[in-house]
């Protein structure tokens, strides 16, 4: 036994001088390697939605994983509470309003709309170009679907994904919209949605095959990654579900005990297996950050269909925290500094954190509303970010100011189930006690409404609205 | 370089050998050494108050990592609703009725209480000191103050703690009970409530001076896990927070984000870790298993001086999930196979689970509710409960069933909060795909209502209650 032992820890200590000879060749490669990033945004996933967020049957393990590695944040928002301008934001580092893509008209970009983000805004696409990375967006874009609003025409020297909402373009002789939904999932197909796919500029599949779509977006994020293992990259995944209409490959099809939603969910993070587990192939680990959030909150009327946004008050379309607090994970041993960030961070912030991590010479002929959180993921600082604004289309309903949050105005997601209530007196929350906005203490703490209305003021007072870019249809 | 380094890995593979060896004699050690059991019972903490369940500002470390390296369970129940008939659950394995500490007129013991657990009644701790183990309750016990039927005459060899709730012994002269907590936190001291710390059979703190309650708690474990480190040992830590009063040392004060609340669960969750820490000092994380959980969910009406259910509805007192699901983690590295356990648990099912692990006899003069848990803590076979029945007094309000919760009478939680409903179609709804029970299905499948009343009909039929132990005052 005595002798067995022995020869194994010999080879163990022959192996362990190799190994750490090319970890140490691997590190000074890498101290001299840009950062790799890759954003997997996902469409519609509520605060509860993930197990490491108490998600009590939607069984997530990479998802949890990479928060027990890295850094989980519970106080990580978007930037718009539906789709087209939260993904503006995250894309530009700024407020909606300033690109044109929040409109009080229509809330989103439609397979009619005409205009998309103006040529004019500098994504983080193209500003990491700037600096030499390759670049790509997988998944759905809803930022325009005209060829001079794609993707390959806003930083991205690749593309592959549908240009806006895979409940769109509906093939005619259907229910109306919300009725539709109101069928077994059985009955909805994704032969219904005449949803084109792209790849770069050309359409590739249409409709677009979704049962199989998640696993497609995974895949080619997957190889994009090792054909670009040499050179710093940038990847872009916004997977387009779990947005209705809801589809699963058949292989995750009755997975989850969530039911479809859950199935769904459990797809997309079986892709996140699959990109870290190319990450560590490629031996990129120590240069690669993965970052995990959503677009906005569940959307709730679509009931079991719809996420959970857990402990927080309403979702999707609403500036109720359910609306925009996210899941927010940062992945990237070596870098990332595990642990569980209770400070705020917004995915505008990703812009600025990334910029600067780059190398890319900042941005001053424009006013950014993304701060860089390099300090915090790095080294655990306090987060720089003090506020957040609410915006619904391009009015302010509420302002937070450290722990505390003002309602001007209130209302429900969409249409008949969104009652629009200005409030004369702003309702105030401390959302480090309440984060579900139970208790109302404005009357306790009059001070702070004043600090949040001057925070608002200031800055209302340098604000410059682009024209509404999602009003006009063709 | 090449020469320290290769230094280092000898020297490195010398201590390998070193530790080997010692890790061997350890575990062969360990393989005949009958297993130490830890539960940590919290009070009033609800499913969303930890950070490995979702909670944005409570940080609990430690709990987290038990989560990490143990299993976190989803679907983990307390017994009842209510303190009292939640620890006689947890204590004996079976339903509260059965053993008296159910009532419909007083839901808890008070300190005019005639009676308490009856004699006949078989704790673990009676059940492991027939195999052997050394016994000890610390903190609250809310079973009977007095002498005959404290934790001493139950099985337990060791007892520090208070015997109620920390609310209780009011001095006189207070504001009246409800007024008395609309007080702002500073106003609210521990000298109010006289409440008798125990050590066995005697008092030896009147009023138990509760800013430090909770850490000499933690210290008391510590302290009997060191002295019994060659010994099989149970220990039966129920802290009597976060019910209100809280109250927190010095050290803890001002430190979390969410307030006083978290203060008081960081102490605790502080106190888990030097637990933890004991453990592993001691050597005997291998045969060691330590459970987290709670009496029931949080006391709501208190807003923020009550805990979060997460996304779960209601809390404490009722039958909706909020009052009865709880966080469940198992900890044991070398026993407990690490992962999310999505399948069903109760507090109940910890008497029957360590019976068998300790090798005690099984019990067949009466019903046991408690289920063997062992493959699924060991091995992840799926539970083998596949029902939990929610009692209020000794009426079932509700039941589950697999995924299907039917609700046959609903009620909020205490006397004014609390309005009594009876459903002639009882609410039914898939807990598994809404666990915040938002969608009643009754109508879309009557059959699963059906197969819950036959589940409910078989439960009564051989049900014998014994008579109620908690009404009767001096």
């Amino acid at each position: 036994m005595r002798t067995i032992r022995l020869a194994t820890v010999l080879l163990s200590a022959l192996l362990f001088i190799k190994c750490s000879n090319e970890k140490e060749k691997r590190e000074t490669q890498n101290e001299n390697k840009p950062l790799n990033f890759i954003i997997i945004f996902a469409d519609d996933l509520g605060y509860g939605d993930l197990s490491c967020y108490g998600n009590p049957t939607i069984n997530t393990p990479n998802l949890d994983r990479m928060a027990q590695e890295g850094q989980k944040w519970t106080n990580f928002y978007a930037g718009a509470s539906v789709c087209t301008p939260s993904r503006a934001a995250l894309l530009t580092g700024r407020l909606p309003v300033r690109s044109g893509m929040a409109s009080n008209k229509r809330r989103v970009l439609f397979p009619d709309s005409k205009y998309g983000l103006p040529a004019s805004e500098i994504t983080l696409a193209e500003q990491l170009k700037t600096v030499g990375y390759t670049t790509a967006a997988i998944g759905k874009w809803h930022l325009g679907h005209k060829e001079q609003y794609l993707p390959t025409n806003h930083g991205f020297d690749y593309y592959f994904g549908i240009p806006y909402s895979n409940d769109m373009d509906m093939v005619d002789g259907l229910l109306p919209y919300w009725e539709y939904w109101q069928q077994p999932n059985d009955s909805i197909k994704t032969a219904h949605f005449n949803v084109p796919l792209f790849r770069n500029t050309e359409i590739i599949e249409r409709p677009a095959n979704q049962n199989t779509i998640t696993k497609r977006y995974s895949e080619e994020a997957v190889s994009f990654i090792k054909k670009n293992n040499d050179q710093p990259f940038f990847v872009y995944l916004a997977h387009n579900l779990p947005h209705i209409p809801l589809f699963v490959s058949k292989e995750a099809a009755g997975k989850s005990k969530r039911g479809l939603y859950g199935d769904v969910l459990e797809e997309i993070d079986n892709g996140v297996g699959k990109i870290l587990d190319a990450i560590k192939e490629e031996g990129l680990t120590e240069n690669t950050i993965v970052v995990f959030t959503s677009d906005n909150g569940p959307w709730l009327p679509f009931k079991n269909n719809g996420g959970s946004a857990g402990l927080l008050r309403a979702g999707k379309g609403t500036t109720w925290e359910g609306g925009m607090r996210e899941p927010g994970i940062f992945w990237g041993p070596g870098n990332i500094k595990p642990g569980l960030i209770t400070d705020m961070g917004s995915t505008m912030d990703l812009f600025t954190t990334f910029s600067t991590m780059s190398g890319a010479k900042s941005i001053d002929d424009r006013i950014l509303d993304g701060i860089d959180l390099s300090e915090t993921l790095l080294n655990h600082n306090p987060s720089p970010r003090k506020s957040v604004l609410y915006y619904r289309g391009t009015e302010i309903y509420a302002a937070r100011l450290g722990d505390f949050k003002a309602h001007f105005v209130t209302q429900g997601a969409y249409g008949e189930f969104g009652k629009r209530q200005e409030h004369e007196t702003p309702l105030l929350y401390n959302l480090s006690h309440d984060a579900a906005e139970k208790f109302d203490i404005a009357h306790e703490q009059p001070e702070i409404l004043e600090q949040i209305q001057k925070l608002v003021d200031a800055h209302k007072s340098n604000l410059v609205m682009e024209k509404d870019q999602l009003a006009d249809r063709e």
